[in-house]
């Protein structure tokens, strides 16, 4: 078994790029360019919380940049940089070689470095702090930065979601042998819990657009939830907007599942307005950018879907393809629930 | 129980001070000023690996924070901020009060803020990323900064260490139950493990003094082997002028516990020598500093003491006060050990 200096020598240590020192010493040094602020997000993913112990490595180390890689986009912070902390209850060179492949692979695709970290025994544990850039902008109130906020919504703004939500939630109810799903259903659900995408070239591309911009980690209402509170501000949903962005949705509610028609509606809703990891982002902008969206929209590639509409009145208000208000009581995911839990 | 949300609100969410914006978005800003380079370093802390479950919240949340600002004393950068990854099995009031006060103590007296962070339930984990400034130095080769680097050591450089080694080590020993100490002595040695203190102030001193720096966390050989290292030569250490730096060492050697002369002797050798968590600063400096770190060594009222000196050619090399070799076999602390443990 190699030992810890080892370890990081073998697995996770290569020449700094950008930054001014890499690993091997105290600290990393990093340095921003002229008039760039530096974004900074951490996230931890804990075995059998946000993981299976026996997921695949490979993929393990893609989703754990790649919900950091989010956040950076929901800032339209451009990568640069992330240290990772890693407990591990023994260093197998079998799960260690494919978990650093896949953290690497995604690293490189967004010309991310690892900079430092730590290794230590323990509780499988993966924590992630990742920088990136953005412009400052002295001019901007209150806050001096030309970074997506979550504070910038405005009555009458337009709320998008990009790319589809809920099918991670749905694979994972599946995983815990609470569904079932036809094989292919499942298999395109699995990749959206296992390898989720970051959307940075989207975050990046949203700056000067979006008035306010949050990632869908926690679940799309709470996310938007997020925006709301921050924004001092309400939004009316459309249903019938975002019963579609469930991807698996038409063929499960259509019966291709085990479970009743009423049961499997029940769940779809649950899961595309509540269920979590799907890293998507969800964001304001006012209707005056409705064209350059669809611009943006085609040239990513990526579908931007209109789904509500900010008011000034607080609270978030869910209403049917008739416009009647529906109840709701879908919390986002919350680590430490005061009361219930996802279904 | 508190939610998620809420607990983070009650206990770790303060208005940014120095940072751009802190807690509260998908991501914290911060901004260098110009010509200064960010320093970073990340720290995991384990329960029953690096601290005990039953530890004391408020001590634990001074020593999760302290081993990450010693890696910037260890670089010479002045603390600006942090963020904190937290995995709890349960969001407890009881735990979380003191852990916070504990936490934000030490956070406040070096002026170093709480950007943002993660909290999820899972094994009781502590991940801090730190961040703090150092200028830039366009001219400086190979590296552009003033940070101090463990790579600049040159042959007749003056090995220094600060204040006491070892008894962090000690302590430990006693709190497993392998040795006995007396109640005085353990009190001393057990703040030294559970309370340490990182040593901002010598590192920022030392910028333009010492040639090279690590902080003494994985043990003082160990850590000077990291210097030695990255510097390319070696070092021959007096061992007269070590074993003082156990400040228990008289007293405990003396047959104030409960085990032979032979074996204490043996324990302290190894206490010192090869004892983690002290989080002093073992540093080189050419021997024209010496009048300059004895006037340092008074204004901060902390002792650096003389105990080695540079080499070309690589290796450690112990000798006793005749200057004859001693074998030593005293690894650093390596939470993957290819072999042996710490005693």
């Amino acid at each position: 078994m190699p030992g810890e200096f080892e370890l990081i020598a073998r697995y996770f240590t290569r020449p700094a790029r950008q930054a001014v020192m890499g690993v091997g010493d105290d600290c990393a040094l990093l340095q921003t360019a002229p008039g760039m602020q530096l974004a900074v997000s951490t996230d931890m993913l804990v075995a059998g919380r946000h993981f299976f112990s026996d997921v695949d490595p490979y993929l393990l180390g893609h989703k754990s940049l790649a919900v950091n890689l989010s956040d950076l986009a929901a800032c339209g912070a451009r990568p640069l940089a992330f240290s990772l902390a890693l407990a591990l209850p023994n260093a197998e060179d079998a799960w260690l070689e494919p978990f650093s492949r896949g953290l690497l692979a995604l690293a490189d695709a967004h010309n991310c470095e690892l900079i430092g970290g730590d290794t230590t025994r323990g509780p499988l544990t993966i924590c992630i702090t990742v920088f990136g850039e953005v412009p400052a902008d002295t001019a901007a109130r209150p806050v001096p930065t030309r970074a997506l906020l979550r504070s910038g919504a405005q009555a009458g703004d337009d709320v998008y979601v990009s790319g589809s939500v809920g099918d991670a939630a749905l694979a994972l109810l599946a995983l815990q042998g609470r569904i079932t799903l036809p094989a292919d259903m499942m298999q395109a659900a699995r990749t959206r819990l296992e390898q989720p995408t970051p959307r940075v070239a989207l975050g990046l591309a949203l700056r000067g657009i979006a008035s306010a911009c949050a990632d869908v980690s926690d679940g799309l209402l709470g996310d938007l939830g997020h925006i709301l509170a921050r924004s001092h501000c309400g939004a009316r949903v459309e249903l019938d907007k975002v019963l579609p962005l469930l991807a698996a949705r038409q063929a499960y509610a259509g019966g291709a599942a085990q479970f009743d028609n009423a049961y499997g509606a029940r769940i779809a809703l649950q899961c595309v307005l509540a269920g979590g990891d799907d890293y998507e982002l969800v964001f304001t902008a006012p209707a005056a950018q409705r064209s350059a969206l669809a611009a943006l929209a085609g040239s990513l590639q990526l579908p931007l879907t209109r789904i509500a509409t900010i008011e000034a009145a607080p609270g978030l208000r869910l209403v049917d393809a008739q416009g009647y208000a529906m109840a709701h009581d879908f919390a986002s995911f919350d680590h430490f629930p005061a009361a219930g839990g996802l279904l």
